[in-house]
C-alpha cells in the first residue's frame, strides 16, 4: 500500500518503448487456481496468444470489484459459474502492445481501459443496440483470463483508447464508472431528486455523475459511516444513516413531502430497496443495479402499480454509449472522482488489498503490476 | 338477463326528448347503504345536482367491474377507503340532460361515456400529464355517487362524448376498454411478441387491442377454461391453461425460445406474475395492472435485472390520451368487442348480475337503469 | 341552459377584505393605445377585476422581451394579431393580492411569476399534456391585457409560486428561462456537444442550462461581440464569432470532426440555420426556437435525411413540467443568471427601456412600476 | 505488426467441398461497365470470392430500386459517386452456397435476403445501435459489387436468414420493405390518423404497415392513377389525387379539421412535402425519406416550430431492428404484399424491365436470374 487516501498521482502517461520491447512467454498473474477459497500468485503463467481480431494489453493498473470478492470467497455463484484455472481481475488499464493484422481501430501504443465484458456480435441483442445483455456474454476475469496480470489478450473492440494524458487511477475505474453512468443516464435527471441507496463504489460514483447532470438535489443512504463520509464528498447533498435514521421521512421532508424523482438502487439490501421505493413518488423511475442475496417479499402493488412506476433494471454498461458518455463527461471535467481511488498496493500485494476490500474501509483498490 | 350471449343490439341511439323532460326529485339508485356486506336498491335516492363545471347525465346503462365486488363483499379495502351511503357503479354511459352555465365541452343530448377518475386538475401529476396518478383522485362509485341509478353528475370533462351511433354495450366499457390500451400502448406493441396473463375483461380487451395493434403474436394465459375460451374468441393466437400446461415451456417453445418481448400482467397472480417475469425475453418490457392479495416473495435479480427488463406500473387511464387512443381504435374498427359483453340485466336485477359476474362464467355484465 | 338546481355564482368577485391594502379603481400602465407604432403611458387605466378561478396581481417587475419590440414597432405581425388598446408586457413577478373564492392553488401575499400563455384545458391539446400548443392560446400583453402596469388579472394556474426570498430579476425572467429550458431539456445533454446558435437572452440562458445538464462543452455563435461576450459569461466553452469566423469549420474541430450531438435554434437567422444543421452530427439532434423572417432555402436532404437527424419545434413552455424544471434548477443552485439583467429602470421610463433593449447592447432589460 | 502470435488464416477461402454443387468460375451479370448511361450483361464476369466473415449467395430474384435508375441514367448523383465497372442490383434474395469458416450465423443452404448497406461495425454510429447512418457504409450494387448476376458475396451479417418457404416474392422485396418499416416504425402509428405522401413501392408499403400496426386511418397522396390504385389496394383508406384534388383541405376534412397526427414523406416533392405539412397537426410526428431535387423554400416556422411537430430523417433500416420487425410482421400474417410485386423479367431481358420501372406502370419488378 502506497498511500492512505492518495493525492499525488503520476501526472501524465508518457510514451513507452512498449512496441520494441520483447513480448516474453510468461508472467506473473494472480490465479484463480483451485476450486477452492482464495488465489494464487503464479510467476510463469503463460503470456496469451491474440487470436483474429484481437490485441494484447500490458497491464499498467486492475482495481478491485464486488465480483472479484465472489471469486476470492468461492461463494455459491463463484461455484457454479467459474472453471478454474484462470487469471482474475476485470478493470483493466494498460497498453496496447501487439494487434492482429486485421485490427485497425486502436493501434500498438494506445493507452486504453477495458470493456470487461467480451460479447458476441451476432445475438439479437447485439444486434439491436443491446450488447449488456448479450446472451453469450463472456466477461474477463470470470469466464476467460482476466487482467491482474503483466499481460491480457482482448477482442480489440473490447479495448477503449483514452487520452494518452487520462490519469491512470482514472482510466483503470472507467469500467466501473460505466455502471453508475449506465444507471444514471437511463433516465431524466437534470432538475430531479435522486436517491441513490448503497454507497459502494458504483452508488458513490453515481452521486457524482447525478450531480453532473444537474440533478436538483442528491440524497444518499448506507449503513456506514466510512461510506456516507464519502458519499458527501462526492457530492450528495444529504446522506443518510439507515442504520439509525428514518430514511423514507427524512426523504419526504428534503422534498417537499414528494418523494424523490429517481431511485438509484445500489445496495441489494431489500431494506434498502423497499426503503427507495418507499422514497419515490408517483411516476418515479427506479433503475436497479444491487443484486439482492435472493428473491425476497416486494409489494409490486404500493411500490409499482398504484404509483405508475417505472422499473428499470441495469447490468453491465451499454456498449458503447456509456463508454462514450463516459469520454465526454471526463472532457468536461464535470466529475470529481478523485476521492473514489483510496488504496494502491503492488500486485504481489494482492492478499493485503482484498482484505482492505473486504473491510469496507475503501473505496476503489488499485492494483500495480 | 334479456339474452346469454347477445347478438343483436339497439342499432342505433334516437335523439331523445331528454331536454324537454323535467327532471325528477327522486331516482332509483343500487346503494351502498351500510358498513357491511351487500347493497341496496333505493327507489327515492335524490337526485344529484349538478355544481360548478359539471353535468347531469341520465344513466342508459352501467357495467361491472372488479372494483365493484370488493365493495359488495365488503372486504378489507372496502372497510378502509369507504364511506356508505352512496350510488355504486363507475363504468358508465348515457346522454348530458343538464349543464352548468360554464360547461362548453359537451352539451345536452350529447351520448357519453363517464371516465371514473374526478381528478383536481392542480397537483403536479395533473399539472404534468400524468393525471392517471393525481394525489387527490375522487372516484365515481367508491369516493363520490356512482351511476349505477337513472342520474350521475360529474365534471364535464368526464363526461367522453361519443359518436351519437355507437353501439350501448361498447360505450359502457369504454372506461374499462381504457385500462387495456394504457397498458397495451405503453410500449411498442407491433411486430413484437405478447403475453396476456389474466384473462379477465380487462385481460381479454388486451388480447383485442394488442392483435389491432399488429402484434407478431399474443399468448393468454388463465386457469379458467371459460376465460381461455374468450381469450381464443378475442384473438388470442394461443391459450395456455396454466392449471395445466407448463406456462414457460409452452411460451418458448412458440417465440423460438426467446421469451415474449411484452408482458402484460392483467392476473394479480403471484404465480402467473412469476411465470410471466420466467416467459420475458432479455430487455423485454412488462406492464402490471393487476392487484396482487399483497406482498409476495418476487426474485428482481432474475426477473429485472439480469433480463435488464423494464417494468411499468399501469393504473386508471392516461387522460386523456387513453380515451383518444379509444376513439381512433374504435373508428377504425380494428377492435372486434362484440364478445366481451355477455350479459345484460335491468339495474333492479343487480343481485342476479353480481352473482353472475362471482361466478367467473362471464365477461362484462351490462346492467339497464 | 339556466336552472335552478345550479348554486348561482356572482361573474365578478368583490375586492375582498382579505387584502392587505386597498386595491384602487385606477392604476399607470403601458398601453399599446393604437393601431401605429409606439406606446403610451396611461395614468388611469381601470385595475383589472377578476372573474372565475383567476387572481389579481400587484406587479413588482416586468421584463421586455423580442414579442415586446414587434408590438412597439407596429409590424406586420402586430397589425395582423393585435387589438388596441391594450397593456402589454407579459414577463412579470409580483403578489398575490386578490383571489376568486374558488381558488386554493394559491393565496394572497403569495410571490408570484407569470405563465403568459392562457390556455383553454378542453383542448386535444391541453388533454393530452400539450398545452404549449393549446389551441385556443390568450397571451397577456397580446391577447389580452398584459402586465406592464401595477396590477394585472390572471387565471390562477397561470401565477406559479416562487419561494418568498427569490430575488426579483430572477423571477421576472423565470417565464422567459422556461423558453430556454424546454428548448435545453427536449433531448440528452449530459455529455453531448452542444452547439447554440443565437446569443439573444434565450440563448445565453440555454448556454448556462446546458452547462448545469452536463453537457461535454456548449458552444455559441452571434455576430456581435456584445453577445459573444455574454455568452461567455453565461458559460459557453467557445464562441465564435460567425461574422468573422468559419462557424462550421471551428465546430468540426472542437469536436474532433464529429460535429456537435445537439443544436439549440436560437437566432431564426437562415444563414445560422444552415451552419447549425452542417454542425450538426449523423443522428443528432436540432432543437429550433428561433423564428426566421419567413420561408427560405432549406436543404432536406443534406441537413435532416441523409444524417438522420431528429428536428423539434420548440414553442412556448411545457405546462407545467417547464416550471417545475425551472424550479429544481433554481434550487440546486446550478443555474449562473445574474449577468443576464444588465438593465433596470423605471416603467415610466420604459421608453429609454425600449431604445436599450433596440440597440442590442443588453441583456434582460427589468421594468419597476 | 506481423507476428509469430497470430495463427495465420488464408485472407480468402477455398472453394468447399461442402457445397451441394459445383460453384463455377464465370458467371453472368448485369454490369455498369462505363462512365456513361446504360448496363451491359456481362456473360463471363468472375464469380466473387469471398474473404474473412464472408459468405457467397446464390442470387434466385433481385429487384429494381429507384437508385438503381440513377446508376443506368448515369446522372449528377452516379457520375460523382459510382467506379464502374461493377455489377449492379441490392435488392437480392438467394441461397447460401459458401461461408467462411468463421461464420456461424447462417449456414449453407439457407435462404436469405440481403442487407444492402455494408457497415463497418467500428465506427460511432455502428456503436451505438444506429449502423444506418454508419459513417463507413458501403452499399452493394453502387459501393460494391451488387446482386444482379448469379452470385453475390457479403459480409455474413447481411445475409438475412428466411424461413425455407417464404415466397421469392417477398424475400426479394424485404430490403425495401424495411425502408418503410423504419419510417412507419419511428413514432406510435396504432390510433393515429396518417398521411403518405408519395405512392411509390416503399409509399405504398408503408400505407400496408400503418394499417396493420392499426392506424387510426390512412389517405395517400400521389399524381398517378396508378398509383393511386396501388394505394388502395395496399389499404389506404382515402386516395388523393394531388394533381386535382386539395389534398389539405381533404385531409383537413378526413380529420375533423385536425390534421394528421403522422406524416410519411415518400416522394421527395416539394408541393408534396409542404401539402404534408400543411395536413399534419399541432405536436404531430413527420418521418421523411423521399429525397428532394435539391433545397427548396421551407417554411420552418409554420411547418416546425409554432406546430411544435417533430421531424425525423429516415435513411435505411435500422439494424437490425427493422429486420427483426420485418420478421415479425410478415409472422404475423398482417401484411399483405402480393399486389406489390407486379411484374417479373429474367434477368437478360433487364431493358425491358428498367424500361417498364421509368415508366411508373408499375410496383415493384423482379428479375430472375
Amino acid at each position: 500500500m502506497l498511500s492512505h487516501r492518495m493525492k499525488s498521482r503520476a501526472p501524465e502517461y508518457k510514451r513507452q518503448k512498449a512496441t520494441l520491447m520483447t513480448i516474453p512467454q510468461k508472467m506473473k498473474a494472480i490465479v484463480k487456481a483451485e476450486r477452492a477459497p482464495g488465489l494464487t500468485l503464479v510467476e510463469d503463467y503463460p503470456v496469451p496468444h491474440i487470436g483474429h481480431g484481437e490485441v494484447l494489453i500490458r497491464v499498467r493498473a486492475g482495481s478491485i470489484c464486488g465480483t472479484d470478492l465472489h471469486i476470492y470467497h468461492w461463494d455459491d455463484w463463484a461455484q457454479h459459474r467459474l472453471k478454474p484455472p484462470f487469471v482474475v481481475g476485470h478493470e483493466i488499464a494498460g497498453d496496447v502492445v501487439q494487434i492482429a493484422p486485421d485490427v485497425d481501430s486502436v493501434k500498438v501504443g494506445d493507452f486504453v481501459s477495458l470493456e470487461s465484458h467480451v460479447v458476441c456480435n451476432h445475438c439479437y441483442y447485439c444486434r439491436t443496440g443491446r450488447e449488456y445483455i448479450c446472451e453469450n456474454t463472456r466477461i474477463l476475469g470470470v469466464d476467460r483470463d482476466g487482467g491482474f496480470a503483466d499481460y491480457i489478450s482482448v477482442p480489440a473492440q473490447n479495448a477503449w483508447k483514452n487520452p494518452a494524458g487520462m490519469p491512470l487511477h482514472i482510466a483503470v475505474i472507467e469500467e466501473n464508472l460505466g455502471n453508475a453512468i449506465h444507471a444514471v443516464m437511463s433516465q431524466d435527471i437534470s432538475a430531479k431528486f435522486v436517491l441513490v441507496t448503497g454507497c459502494g463504489p458504483v452508488g458513490l460514483m453515481a452521486i457524482n455523475v447525478a450531480k453532473a447532470a444537474g440533478a436538483r438535489a442528491v440524497f444518499a443512504t448506507d449503513i456506514s459511516r466510512y461510506r456516507l463520509e464519502m458519499a458527501r464528498e462526492m457530492g450528495a447533498d444529504r446522506v443518510i444513516d439507515a442504520s439509525s435514521e428514518d430514511v423514507v421521512a427524512i426523504v419526504r421532508d428534503l422534498t417537499y413531502h414528494e418523494g424523490v424523482d429517481v431511485l438509484l438502487e445500489m445496495s441489494g439490501a431489500p431494506s434498502a430497496i423497499n426503503q427507495g421505493f418507499a422514497a419515490l413518488r408517483g411516476g418515479g423511475v427506479a433503475s436497479l443495479l444491487g443484486l439482492a442475496p435472493g428473491p425476497f417479499t416486494f409489494d409490486l402493488n404500493d411500490n409499482v402499480i398504484f404509483k405508475g412506476v417505472l422499473v428499470r433494471g441495469i447490468v453491465g454498461r451499454r456498449l458503447w454509449e456509456t463508454w462514450y458518455q463516459a469520454r465526454g463527461l471526463l472532457e468536461a471535467g464535470v466529475l470529481k472522482l478523485d476521492p473514489i481511488v483510496t488504496h494502491e498496493f503492488a500486485m504481489r500485494d494482492f492478499d493485503k488489498a482484498y482484505e482492505t476490500f473486504i473491510s469496507g474501509k475503501s473505496g476503489k483498490i488499485m492494483l500495480i503490476p
